[in-house]
C-alpha cells in the first residue's frame, strides 16, 4: 500500500483529481464480477432469459433482465424483467396476475444466458392468451398453431 | 401507376438520383416480410434460439441465428447458428460430431425468437461436457453442479 502521507510535506499532494507520476494509478479498485453470478458487464446490459415450466419442461417464454431485474428476482423470488420497448422493470405478472414463481435459476457454460424453472401462476405466460409464446410452428404451409388458446386475453388486459 | 414516359418530352427527365417533386417517392418497393418466418430486420440482425431436447425437453442452450443461419437451418434440417465470437456461421457439431437434427421450429409472440425441438446427436450439446450449457444452479453458496459430465471435452475438442 502507498503511504499518501509521505507526499504530504512536500507540499504537492495530489488530489485524485490529477494522477501524480509517482503514485500508482488511483483508479477505483473494481469490484471483482461475482463468480456465481450471470455476468451483467455494466447496469446496461442485457441478458436472455429463457423462462420453463419447473413441472412439464415446457419452455414458456423468453425474456431480457438487466442487473436490477436479476436483483429483484433474487430477492422477490418472482420473474422479474426488462422491458425493452418500455425500459423499464417489467414486474411479470403485475398487470395479468400470472405471475411466474422461481423454483430455481441456473445458468449457462458463459454465464451470459439465465434459465429460470418457474411456477406458472395463472392460465399462461403468453400475453396472446397462450400458455406458452411458442404456440407456432414454422412449417411449409407458414406458421401453424400448435397450442389452445387457455384465456382471453381481452379480458385479461382490456381490448388492445 | 405514375408514366414516367410523360416527364420525357419537358426536358426534365430526373433520373432517381434527383427526386422530382412531381412524382410519387421512388424508394424501392420493400419486401414485405415474410409472415411465417422470423423477423429478420436486416441480414445483421441476430436472434436469440432456443435449443430444447425433442425428447426429454431438455434446455439445452442459447445461441443466435442471423438470416443466413435460419436458412442454412431450414434447407439442411439441422442447426446452423451465427457464432459471435467468430463473427461466421457455426455449424453445431462440425468439430464435435454433436450436431442437432431439428424436429420442429416454433415462433414466439413477437417473432423475434427461435425455438428449436432438437434430437441431440452425441454426448451433449455444451463443448465443456454436458449433455446442457445449463448445467450450474444458482444456491445461496455459489453456483452448483447439478449435472453429471457425459463426455471429455479434452478427447472431443483436444486439450484446450
Amino acid at each position: 500500500m502507498t503511504d499518501l502521507t509521505a507526499h504530504r510535506g512536500t507540499g504537492i499532494f495530489y488530489r485524485c483529481l490529477s494522477p501524480d507520476p509517482l503514485l500508482p494509478a488511483m483508479a477505483p479498485t473494481p469490484i471483482p464480477p461475482d463468480p456465481a453470478a450471470p455476468v451483467f458487464a455494466d447496469t446496461q446490459t442485457l441478458l436472455p432469459v429463457i423462462a420453463q415450466d419447473d413441472q412439464t419442461g415446457e419452455v414458456l417464454m423468453l425474456a431480457y433482465m438487466n442487473r436490477e431485474a436479476y436483483e429483484e428476482t433474487l430477492r422477490t423470488g418472482q420473474a422479474v424483467y426488462y422491458s425493452r420497448s418500455r425500459e423499464a422493470l417489467w414486474r411479470k405478472g403485475d398487470t395479468s396476475g400470472h405471475v411466474q414463481r422461481v423454483r430455481a435459476i441456473l445458468l449457462d457454460c458463459d454465464r451470459d444466458t439465465i434459465l429460470l424453472r418457474v411456477e406458472q401462476v395463472g392460465a399462461g405466460a403468453c400475453h396472446e392468451g397462450y400458455r406458452s409464446c411458442f404456440f407456432r410452428q414454422v412449417t411449409p404451409e407458414g406458421l401453424r398453431v400448435v397450442a389452445e388458446r387457455v384465456y382471453d386475453p381481452n379480458i385479461t388486459y382490456g381490448p388492445g
